[in-house]
C-alpha cells in the first residue's frame, strides 16, 4: 500500500485543534505594517467586531457586543471568569474534560467560589444535573460550560443548559473555543451572556487574539468586578467603543489575517458551509480509520466533527511518539490525546483542510501501520 | 518648498512607539503554518529565548531565563507585577510618566501595597529619592522603574537605581519596553531581577507577545505568588522549560517574525548598530524640526533617541488632528502626545526607518506647515 506521496504545500497540514492550517491568502494579509491608530485599522477592527456578531446571528441593535482580547483563547476565558463574576459571586462550572477543569482552576486562582457539575469525559453534561445544583445552591451567580470539549471532541448541550440557566436567572458563559464558526446553533435560544472563541480555530485565522461576544446589559452590570488590568473585559469593551482602538497594543497582523479569514468564511457559505466541509473531513477520516482498525474514543452519537480522539491500538508495538514522528516525517501533524481515562491520540478536522487531506493522511497512517508492523483488526471496531 | 513625494513602500512608515514599521523579510517570515508542538517551532522558541539572553549580555549559565508571554507589553508587565511580589509584599514604583502610573495601577488591582517615588514628566527619577524611601519603609519588597518613559521619551537611570535596590536587598523590576534592543546598558551592573520588553519595539518584530528576562533564583522563589493563571510568570517558565512548549497557544506567526527580526538585529551589529541608526534618525529629525521652528518637550541632555515629544506650536492655527491627518494623507504616521502638563505630539525613531525617512517626514511636515499657514519662528527654539 505504498502510494506515492501527494503533492504538499510548503508546510505540513495540521490535523490539530489549532494553531491550524490557514489559507495562503490569510497568511499573505499579514504582510503589511499598519499603525494601531490608523483609520484603516480602526475601521477594520470595527468591521471584525460586527462580523463576529453577524456570525453569531446577533447584532448591536439586539444588545450584543464583541470584545477582542490579546493573547490565546485561555486569556479571554480568564478575562470572562475574572471580570464578570461579582465579588461575592459563585461560579458553577460544568466539567467533562480538561477545559472545564481549567475554568474551575482559574476561578480558584481569582478566589471566586466554585461549584461543579461533572460528567465522565465520554459523556455530555446532563442538563438535569445542572438544574439540581442550581435548585440547591442559591449562592451561584454564574454558570460556565465548554461547547466542544477539545479534550475528547464531545459537544455539550449548550441550549438545554442555557434554558435552565435563564430560568434560574444566572449569568451564562459558553466557552466555544473549538466550535464557534463551524457549529450551527441559535445564540439567543441558548440564552448566552458571554461566548468566547479564538482567532485560530474554526474561523481559520492565525493565533494572537481571542474574542468574547457579550450581552451588553450583562457586561455593563460588571463595573468594579475585574480582578486584573489587562484582562478587564468591561474596560476593554469601553476602550474599543470609545475611540475604536485597543487599550493596549493590538496584534495588528493577526487582525489583518482574521479580517481576511472572515471574508473567506463568508465566501464558503458561513457557518453552514464550513460545517459541511469539516463534517466531510471528519466522515472521510473516520471511515478510513475504522477500515484500518482504529477505534474512536467516543460513542458515535456523541462524536463531534471538529476533532476526534482515537484509542491507541492494543498491539504492543504501538508507541505514540514513534507513530507521531513517522507521520510527521511524512509531512502530517496530528495531536496527542488528553482524556484521562484512556490512551488516545487526536486528529483535528478544522482549518484549511479538505477531504483530500483526510485521504492523504489515511494513506500515510496506513503506511506507518505497515512500517511499525502493527496488527490491527478492523472487525473489532464497532 | 513643494518637493516631489519620495517613493514609498506599500504602507505608510510609522513614526510611532509601536506597532512600528518592520522589514519586508520579517513580515514574509509569517507566511507559514507551523504546529505549536512541531519540532521546528519548539527549537525556534528555544533559540529566541537564548538570543534574548544574549542580547541582554547574560546567559542561562549565569542564572538568567527568558519567559515569553502572549499579549501586548502591558500583559508581561502585569505578569511580573502579579507574579513576583510576595502576598504580603509592597511594591515601590518610580513614576515620571503614564507607564509608571500604570504599574502602580496594576499593583492596586491585584491588591498589592504600593509606595511611589515621583518625578515630573520632564525629569528623570532621582536615585537619592529612591534610597530615601527604601531607608524609611522596611515593608517594601520590590522596586519597579520604567527604562524609557514612552510618555515623554526620557531615559531613567536604571543602573544607579539598581545599585541602591541591591544594597537594600529588594527585587528589581525594569520595564524596558521601548528601549531594550537599542539602548546599551550593563544588565548585571544594573542588578536587574526582571526586565520586560515586547516583540514590536526595538527588536522590530510584529506585535503579539512580550517577554521577561528573569534572574532564575528570583523567579524560583516566587512559587505561590501568582494572582492569575494566564499571566503566571513562574508557570509559564516551567512550561517552556519542561517540554519547550507554551502552556497555552502561542502566537506562532508572531514568533516566526520575531525570529527573523532577531537575525536582522544581529546582522545590523546588535544593540550598538541599532542604537546608531536610531540615533541618526533622531538627530536628523530633531535638527530639521528645530530648523522649522518646532521645539522638543525635554531638555536636550535628557532627550532619548527612541521617541521625541514636540510641543504644539503657539500659532493658534495649529490643530493637532488637522496636522496629523494632513501628514497621514501624505503617507506619514506620527503619534499623539501623552505628557500631562504640556500639549505635545510624538515622533518615534524606532522600527525599520532610516535617516532618509526622517528627511522625507521633514519635507512633509514642512509642506503641512505651509498648507496650514503656520507661523513658526526657528529663532525661538533653544
Amino acid at each position: 500500500m505504498n502510494r506515492p506521496a501527494l503533492p504538499r504545500s510548503a508546510d505540513k497540514p495540521l490535523f490539530t485543534p489549532g494553531p491550524l492550517t490557514t489559507s495562503q491568502t490569510v497568511k499573505l494579509a499579514m504582510v503589511r505594517d499598519l499603525g494601531s491608530r490608523d483609520g484603516e485599522f480602526v475601521a477594520m477592527v470595527k468591521h471584525v467586531r460586527t462580523e463576529l456578531l453577524d456570525l453569531a446571528g446577533v447584532s448591536q441593535r439586539d444588545g450584543y457586543e464583541t470584545v477582542l482580547m490579546q493573547g490565546s483563547g485561555t486569556f479571554v476565558v480568564e478575562a470572562v471568569v475574572s471580570s464578570v463574576v461579582p465579588p461575592q459571586g459563585k461560579l458553577l462550572v460544568c466539567i467533562n474534560g480538561s477545559y472545564g477543569d481549567r475554568i474551575a482552576k482559574m476561578a480558584e486562582v481569582h478566589r471566586v467560589s466554585v461549584a461543579t457539575v461533572r460528567a465522565p469525559e465520554d459523556q455530555p453534561i446532563d442538563p438535569a444535573a445542572v438544574e439540581q445544583v442550581l435548585k440547591a445552591d442559591d449562592a451561584i451567580t454564574d454558570v460556565a460550560i465548554v461547547h466542544c470539549e477539545t479534550t475528547s471532541g464531545i459537544l455539550n448541550p449548550i441550549e438545554e443548559v442555557g434554558r435552565i440557566v435563564r430560568q434560574y436567572k444566572k449569568t451564562y458563559f459558553v466557552d466555544s473555543m473549538s466550535a464557534f464558526g463551524a457549529v450551527e446553533f441559535d445564540f439567543r435560544a441558548c440564552e448566552i451572556d458571554y461566548l468566547v472563541s479564538s482567532a485560530n480555530k474554526c474561523i481559520e485565522g492565525v493565533p494572537g487574539f481571542s474574542f468574547a461576544i457579550c450581552r451588553r446589559a450583562a457586561l455593563e452590570a460588571t463595573a468594579g468586578f475585574a480582578r486584573t488590568l489587562s484582562l478587564d473585559l468591561l474596560a476593554q469593551w469601553k476602550g474599543l467603543e470609545g475611540n475604536g482602538q485597543f487599550r493596549f497594543t493590538p496584534p495588528v497582523q493577526t487582525i489583518l489575517a482574521f479580517n481576511q479569514a472572515l471574508a473567506e468564511l463568508r465566501a464558503e457559505g458561513g457557518v453552514a458551509g464550513r460545517a459541511a466541509r469539516y463534517r466531510a473531513n471528519h466522515d472521510c477520516l473516520l471511515e478510513g480509520m475504522n477500515a484500518l482498525g482504529f477505534e474512536e474514543y467516543l460513542p458515535r452519537h456523541l462524536q463531534g466533527y471538529l476533532i476526534t480522539s482515537f484509542r491507541y491500538p492494543s498491539d504492543p508495538n504501538f508507541q505514540f511518539e514513534d507513530f507521531y514522528t513517522r507521520l510527521n516525517d511524512k509531512g502530517f501533524v496530528i495531536y496527542p490525546g488528553k482524556v484521562s481515562n484512556a490512551d488516545c491520540f487526536r486528529i483535528g478536522h478544522i482549518g484549511r483542510l479538505f477531504p483530500s487531506d483526510s485521504r492523504a493522511l489515511l494513506h500515510a497512517i496506513s503506511d506507518v501501520v505497515q512500517e511499525m508492523g502493527l496488527e490491527l483488526d478492523p472487525a473489532n471496531v464497532a
